[in-house]
């Protein structure tokens, strides 16, 4: 199963359960160092512009996902979750200064969108690690929380990846690096996966697996719609692929988990990847269920995760 | 330079001039009427709920871009320059049922944002080609107006590329589909692009040229950047990587291009790329400049789309 990883041995966590750097969040880039200022220009944040220690230096849990109104909505569930009084005006973008990201944060949780795909979301991983390492924050657990396709189970079932394959359901990221590719690991964090699975059962009304996540560049083609404006594949065709990705172990598709898996683990963040399926792939392409209805699968991963977060600040609910 | 381009041959379009399916976009999914509904989830838009063709029907002009601020601020000032009338309150977003793009309508001009990256203004083609199939809409021509890093030009200038490259410098575009690679092209519309270089001369304040444009899936490691959260190469591998860009004849690079190129191209639809050089990626990695000269330089690709437009409706300025 395992492929050459060319960068799998960096981080060297052992176990993957501490962290390598006194907490640290693992930044890899020795001109870092050498820079007067660091704008990180997709947040409009800054080293000089902004007292990023004192603004972020309690965060212990990020949480991101693709819809900028999702991240909002759950920063002010989380609000209210942890306890932190009913004024949650407080709760405004970071961000402001762009549309690229929202950001919001509520006590030591910061929430915040990265986009639709790998690209958007890598973008948000660089300049959020650098945040975590100028703000000198310290055991930072990091969890997407989003919304996906399943094969083969119940629309509205959550699942917590162990790990993000690709399109050809190999554990990997394909980074290009000047004129390279870099292979690299797609693993989550086996321990933060079965703690989150371990809270879902406390939570009635839905189901939540472990399973792989397959990772895609596209959402039509790549994931072998037949609803899009290109399609050059059969019925036939598209279910054979299904199937297969079903036999490798994949559950759900998305198009964010492998560089997330990737960035997190080479820079030692504890990392989970919760997904909720909004309709189930064997049955058909398009995303037609009733706007409640979708609303309520996409609260699903929130209230895990807000369940998660409490348990590890001892807040009884 | 011409690869084996497994798609090249698909559109059969005589000198790319004239459309196949008189005027008509080219939808290439036989499955597609065989629906009896088509949801556009991403735009919150569909053929049951929406009468398409009396919404879009007239539309000529598509210009997209990342940002939905700046895709706002386009159609306010497009509506204002086609002499629409003093009212733009009816400038309201299309798509505000979801987050993910934002649309605006003013006269036969759309304008959409598709968020960064290609597999984000990929799922934005695939639901606006198959809008403009429903909408049964003729003759249109779709402009990407971004941003976007400069190789050896002065920042501020306008680049209107002629073919997109990927991060080899090969015209080409990898589509995956299902568990195949198939290789697409990646040229633009040569008599668009020599029409808008041409329209360029008419505006004093900035230079605009035709070149290459390198389109990567990453904006840090993938860019050759020396300030993410990772980078294992020296400032002397970067900067040869970009001379070798520079030999090539890649004059800026961004994110969205190859596969924008591509799926126009397939589908028929006359198109251009037309971005702003934010920074000199020889001179530096940041995007430091001030506020007020980034927004300015931002409005260039726009100003130079209004004139274009204008000169193809005829409407003096």
């Amino acid at each position: 199963m395992a492929p050459i990883l060319a960068d799998n041995s960096k981080p060297n966590l052992p176990e993957r359960d501490t962290y390598g750097n006194n907490g640290l969040v693992l930044v890899k880039n020795p001109h870092l160092d050498l820079m007067s200022e660091d704008f990180l220009y997709h947040f409009d944040l800054g080293t000089k512009t902004h007292d990023l220690p004192s603004m972020f230096g309690d965060v212990k849990f990020v949480c991101v996902g693709g819809s900028a109104n999702r991240m909002r909505a759950f920063a002010l569930f989380i609000h209210k979750e942890l306890g932190l009084g009913a004024d949650s005006n407080n709760i405004t973008d970071i961000c402001a200064g762009t549309d690229r990201y929202s950001m919001y944060k509520a006590g030591s949780v910061l929430s915040i969108s990265h986009g639709m795909g790998i690209p958007s979301i890598s973008i948000m991983l660089h300049e959020l690690i650098k945040l975590l390492h100028h703000a000198k924050c310290r055991d930072v657990v990091i969890m997407r929380i989003g919304t996906s396709g399943g094969i083969g189970i119940e629309p509205g079932t959550v699942v917590v990846t162990d790990v993000a394959v690709d399109a050809f359901f190999r554990p990997q990221f394909e980074q290009i690096i000047l004129d390279k590719v870099v292979v690299r690991n797609t693993e989550l964090h086996q321990g933060l996966a079965n703690d989150i699975v371990q809270c879902s059962k406390e939570i009635p009304g839905f189901s939540t697996i472990i399973g792989h996540t397959m990772c895609t560049y596209d959402f039509y083609e790549g994931q072998g719609r037949l609803d899009g404006a290109l399609c050059s594949f059969s019925k036939e065709e598209k279910f054979e692929y299904l199937r297969k990705a079903y036999d490798a172990g994949v559950r759900n598709i998305e198009m964010e988990s492998s560089v997330f898996a990737a960035m997190c683990h080479l820079c030692g963040l504890k990392a989970a990847v919760v997904c909720v399926t909004l309709l189930d792939r064997l049955e058909g392409d398009q995303i037609n269920q009733s706007h409640s209805v979708l609303l309520e699968y996409q609260k699903r991963p929130q209230q895990l995760i807000a369940k998660f977060i409490k348990k590890q600040l001892d807040i009884q609910t």
